[in-house]
C-alpha cells in the first residue's frame, strides 16, 4: 500500500497577504489551486491513500473536500506533522512525504522514485537535485554503492565534501516500519524547538538501513515561499503545458506569454499568439487562429475559426466563424457556423445560427437568432425591465436595421425587416417590415442659428 | 556560376498537422512562408541559380512559382535528392546545398562561406557550429592546416576527440565536379536504406580533396523540425529584425513581445510597446507612439501619430492623428491630419479629412468625410441594403449629432447639422439642420407604474 | 559635504534621433526621464549638492529645473567636464562623479560606496564590476591590501593580468583636494584630443594616494548608449520594481510583461497579469484583479475591484467595482462602490455612485449619476454643442433605457425612467417617465418589396 503525506500546515507568511483565510497551497496557478497539481500528480502515480496535514482552521479542507486530512494543532516542525499521521497509517507499506507547496513534481517523477526505491530494496529514498555547492545546505555524501553514507554540515565538510552540489529536496519515500520506529525518536533539541523530519535519515543511516537518493532536475522539486517563487513555479508549469501542446501540433507564438490551463484541450493546426489566455475546461478544435489579447474560459470552439482580441466565457462556437476583434461572448452563448461577429459586439445567452452576421457595436442579450440573419450596427436588445430579463426571437433571413432597439419580449419572424433607427416594441410577422421613426425635417440655415446660440451660451 | 540546391522534399511529420497540404517550409513565420527567408538570403547573396527539391505533389511549387523546382519522387535521402539535380546542373561551377527548413541563415553567412571556399581553393566547405560534445553527432577532426582530416563516429572517438564540440550544420558548398563524381558513388547500404549526402565528404577526404569547414554561431544554421523549434527560429528572426530597427532609432519596449514583419519599414523616434504587431507591407513614419495590443497590417502611417490598442488593416494614416484606444480601421481607409478617432470606433473604406473627430462608439462605412467635421457618439452609417453598399458624403465643418443613423446614400453638405438621435434618409444642404425625432413626453409618476408591472410579470 | 557631478553633456548620437532637442538623459523609462532615476538615487543617498554638467543648449535644464547645472561649452572629454565644476566645488569635502546615463545605480550602492571610502580613509574609490576578461578595457591590478596598484593596458598585460575580469564602471568618489590638484594636470595628448577623467587615478597611484575599488554587480552600473541598451536598462529597473511589489504581497503573472512606474503604489493581494501597465502616480489598493492589456495612469483604485482589458486615466475607483472588459475611464471620473461598468463603455468626467450599472456600449461625458442607477445599453450623453460642454445629472434609482440619447444639459431626477430609444432634451422629474419615440408601424410583406428594390438598384 502506497501512502502519501502532504505537509500543508503552513500558511505562507512571506506572501504578505492581508486575507485572514490566505493559504499558499490555495494560491491559484493557471486558475487552479496550487495544491491541486500535487494531488493530481499523486493520483496519476496511483498513490491511493493521501493524507494532507493542515492546521486546525485551514481553508484547504473545504477546497479539497474529497481528500483525507490530518490536523496539526501546533506548528512544531515537519517531524511533528508526520507524527500526527501515525494514527491513520498502517504499520506496513510505504509512505511518500512531500511539501504541499511543490506543484512542479510530476507523476512520472513519483513513479520513478517508487521504482528506484523498490529496485534497491531501500528503506528510505529521497529526491535530490543539483544545487549551488556554496549554499548552506548539508552535504549528502554517498558511498561507492550509491547509498547515503552521511550528511555533513557545511562547516564540518572536508574540502572535497564542500564541492558536493547535490541537495535534499524535501521529498521522501520511507518504509512505514521506519516511520513508526524513528518518528518518536526525533527530538526538538534545537534553536527553533522544532521536530525535523530530516532527522529520520540520520537515524536510519546510524541504524545501517538502506538510504538512497534519486536525483531529478531542480524544476521537478521547485517549491514556492513567496510570490516571486510562485511565478517561477507558474512559468515551469506553463512551459510544460505549452510545449506539450506544441509537440501535439498546436502553433504557439511567444509561448512565454500564452496562458493555457491544465484542463484545456487543443487540437492540431490551431494557432495561438502572445497574450492569449485559455482557461477552465475550454476545448479548442483544429485550425483555429486565436490572436490578440484574447481570453477564453470554459469555451468550446470547433474548427477553422478566427478569434481576435476577444473575451469569451461559457460559450460554444461551431466551425468557420469570425469573432472580433473586440467581441465579448458569454452566458451560454452558442454560435453555429460561418457566422461573423465583429467589432465591439457583446452576446449574452444568445443562440446565433449559421451564416448570420452581427458586425459591429451591438448588444444581444437573451436572444435566439435564426440563420442568415443580418444584424446591423448599433443594434440593442433591451432585455431588462428592472426586474425581469426577456427574450428576443429573430427568424431566419431577418434584417435588423442599424441603430434599432428591440424591447423584449419581441419576435421578428422569418425575413422580417426592421428599418434602421426604429424602436421595436411589438412582434413583426414573416416578410413584414416594421418601422418606428419620425420623418426627417430640414431647417434651412439652421446650423448657423444653433452655432450662434452655442456661442452666446459660452459668453455667459 | 553559383548554384543552390534547397532540400525541401520533406513534409514535417513532427508538426502533427492534420492538413493534407501541410508542408513545414510553408509554415508562416511573421506572416511569411518559412522558405521565403532562405530564398531571400540566397537572392541577396547573389546566388543566381536556385533549385528547390520537392516531392511530386508539393504545395511549395505554387507558393514559390518563380523558383526552379526539381522533383524527388521518393524520399530516399539527401544524397538521392541532390542526385535528382544533376540533370539541371552544369558540370563546372559550385553548388550550395542547404536544408529548406533553415530560415535563420543570412546572406552574410552565405557570402562569407563562399569567400572562405574561394580563399582556400577548397573543393568542399561546410558550415559548422558549436554543439554539446556529448551529442550523438560525428566528430569533425581537423588537421593542423584547418582541413577536415576525418569524421569519427562517437563510439570510435579517442578521449581527446570526444571533447570536440563542433558539429556539421548540413549546409555545404561543393564544386560541381565533385558532385558529378561522387553522388553516383553514394550507397544506401545502411539501416534506413537512405542515400546520405554527408558520404560525399568522406569520399572527398579519401580522395585527398580540400575539405574545409566554416564555423558560424548556431543561431545562423538553426533549422526546425517541430513547433517548439519553429518558435525558437521565429524568435531568432524577430530578435534580429527588432534589434536592427532599435539601432536605427526605433524605441521598442519589451521587444520579445513585439512582432515586426520582414517587409515592414519604421523611421526613427517611433515607439512601440510590448504586444504591438506590425505586419505585411506596413510603413511607419517618425515619432509615432504605437502602444497597447495594437495590430497593424499593410498600414501606412505618417509622423507624430498616437495609436493605442487598435486594429488597423489596409489603411493610410497621415500625421498627428490620435487613434484609439480600441479603434478598428480597415478597407482602404484614409485618415488625413490632426484627426481624433477614438474609443470603439470602426472605419471601413472611409476618407476622413484633416481636423475631423470621431470620438466614440461609431461605425463609418463607405464614407467620405470633409475637414473639421464632428461625428458625435453612437453614429452609424447604414451602408448596406442586403444587396448593395452605399456611400455617405459629409461636407466640411458638418456636425453629426450623437446616436444618429445615416441611411446611405446620403450627402450632408458643408456645415450641415444633424440633430442628435435622428435617422437621416435624405440629403442635407449647406448650413441646414436636419432633425428626425419625436417630441419628448413626460408621464407623471409613470416610473412606478412600470415597476409595478415588471414586478407583476415576475410573480407570474 | 558630499557633492555629486553628473556628466550629462552628451546627446546620444547612437539613438539616431531626428529630433533636434533629443537628449538621451531625457529618454523616458517607465514614463519618467532616464536621468530622474539617478537624481533620485543621489537624493535618497543624501548627496545634497548635485551638479549636472550639460551642453549649453541642453533641454535637461528645463526638465530638471530644480537641479544645479554646470555648462560644458565644448565636448572635450570627461576630465574637461569635471574641470568646469571646479568653480562651484569647495576645496574640501568629497565628490561623486557619475555618468548621466546610468539610471540603474541605487541609493544603496552609493551609500555603500561612501561607507567603503570612509572606512579605508581612501582618496579615491571607484565602482568596478565583473567583465569579460577578453574585453578591451584596462586591467585593474590590486595589491595585497586591496588597493589599486596599477592599471595595465591589455596589450601590456602579463598572462595572469590578462585573466583579470574586473572593469572600471566610470563611477568615482574622489576627495575634492585631489580633484583640485589633479584635474589641471590631465592632458589631452591622445588620439581623440580629449581630457579623460580616468587619468586622475593614474596620477593618484603615482602620488601614492589611497585608491581603492568597490565591486558591484554589473546591473548596478549599467549605462545605455543606444536603444537596445536602453531596453536592457529598462528591464533591470522594471524587474526591481516588480520584484519589490511581489515581495510586498502583490501577485504578478508574467512580470516581464508588466510595466509598473516608479511612483506607483500597490497593496497586498492585488493581482496583475501579463500586459498590464500602471504608470504615473497610480495608487492601487488591496485584492484587486487587474488583467488583460489594462492600462492605468494616475488612477486611484480602492480594494476588491476587478479591472479587465481597460484603459483608465485620471480616475478614482472605490471598492468592489467591476470594470471592463474594454472600458475606458478618464477625465477625473470617480466611481464609488459596487458598480459595474462593462463592455465598450467610456466615461469622461463622470461621478458614478454606488450600486450603479452601465453594462455596455455607452458614453457618459460630464455626468453626475446617483446611486443604484441602471444605464441601459447604447446610451449616449450628447454633451457638446460645438462650443460648450454641458452636464447631465441623473438621480438615484433612475433607469435610462437602451439606445437613448440625452442632450445635455438635462436633469433626470430620482427614480426617473427614460424609455428605450428616446432622445431626451428636457428635464425629467422624480418618478416620472419620459418617452420620445415614434409608434411602430408594420407593413405587410414589405421586406420583399425592399429586397426587390435593392436588387434592381444592383442591376443598374
Amino acid at each position: 500500500m502506497m501512502n502519501a503525506i502532504v505537509l500543508a500546515a503552513g500558511k505562507g507568511s512571506r506572501f504578505k497577504s492581508q486575507d485572514p483565510l490566505f493559504n499558499k497551497c490555495l494560491v491559484p496557478i493557471l486558475d487552479e489551486p496550487a495544491l491541486s497539481y500535487l494531488v493530481t500528480a499523486l493520483f496519476n502515480a496511483k498513490v491511493e491513500k493521501r493524507f494532507i496535514v493542515v492546521s486546525e482552521d485551514s481553508p484547504i479542507k473545504k477546497t479539497f473536500e474529497n481528500e483525507n486530512f490530518v490536523i496539526q494543532k501546533e506548528a512544531l516542525g515537519t517531524g511533528h506533522a508526520v507524527q500526527q499521521c501515525l494514527a491513520v497509517l498502517e504499520k506496513s507499506g510505504k509512505t511518500l512525504i512531500l511539501p504541499g507547496d511543490c506543484p512542479t513534481i510530476t507523476s512520472q517523477v513519483i513513479t520513478n522514485l517508487i521504482q528506484e526505491h523498490d529496485k534497491y530494496g531501500s528503506d528510505i529514498t529521497f529526491l535530490t537535485m543539483k544545487i549551488n555547492p556554496d549554499s548552506k545546505y548539508g552535504k549528502i555524501v554517498l558511498d561507492k554503492d550509491g547509498r547515503v553514507a552521511k550528511i555533513v554540515e557545511k562547516k564540518d565538510a572536508t574540502a572535497k565534501e564542500k564541492r558536493i552540489d547535490i541537495g535534499n529536496s524535501g521529498v521522501y519515500l520511507i518504509n512505514n516500519e521506519l516511520l513508526f520506529k524513528y518518528i518518536p525518536l526525533i527530538s526538538n533539541d534545537n534553536l527553533q524547538k522544532e521536530y525535523y523530519l530530516t532527522d529520520i535519515i540520520l537515524l536510519a543511516i546510524n541504524d545501517k538501513k538502506v538510504v538512497r537518493t534519486h536525483e531529478v532536475a531542480p524544476e521537478y522539486v521547485m517549491a514556492f515561499n513567496d510570490r516571486i517563487e510562485l511565478e517561477v513555479v507558474r512559468q515551469i508549469i506553463s512551459r510544460r503545458i505549452n510545449e506539450e501542446w506544441m509537440l501535439k501540433g498546436v502553433t504557439i507564438e511567444n509561448p512565454e506569454d500564452v496562458i493555457i490551463g491544465p484542463h484545456v484541450v487543443l487540437l492540431p493546426d490551431t494557432k495561438l499568439t502572445g497574450g492569449v489566455k485559455i482557461l477552465g475546461t475550454s476545448r479548442i478544435g483544429m485550425n483555429n487562429a486565436i490572436t490578440g489579447a484574447s481570453y477564453l474560459k470554459n469555451a468550446s470552439v470547433g474548427n477553422d475559426n478566427k478569434i481576435e482580441s476577444s473575451n469569451i466565457n461559457d460559450t460554444t462556437i461551431g466551425d468557420k466563424n469570425q469573432i472580433g476583434p473586440f467581441a465579448r461572448l458569454r452566458g451560454k452563448t452558442k454560435i453555429h457556423e460561418n457566422c461573423r461577429i465583429g467589432k465591439f459586439v457583446e452576446f449574452k445567452n444568445v443562440v446565433f445560427r449559421s451564416e448570420s452576421k452581427c458586425a459591429h457595436l451591438t448588444y444581444l442579450g437573451d436572444a435566439d437568432v435564426g440563420k442568415d440573419v443580418n444584424i446591423g450596427c448599433g443594434v440593442v436588445t433591451a432585455n431588462y425591465d428592472r426586474v425581469n430579463k426577456w427574450r428576443t426571437t429573430i427568424g431566419d433571413r431577418a434584417f435588423i436595421g442599424s441603430n434599432s432597439v428591440i424591447i423584449a419580449p419581441v419576435t421578428i419572424e422569418t425575413n422580417g425587416f426592421i428599418a434602421a433607427g426604429s424602436t421595436i416594441t411589438t412582434n413583426v410577422k414573416e416578410n413584414d417590415m416594421a418601422i418606428a421613426r419620425s420623418a426627417q425635417i430640414n431647417y434651412e440655415n439652421y446650423s448657423n442659428v444653433l452655432m450662434e446660440r452655442a456661442l452666446k451660451k459660452a459668453k455667459k
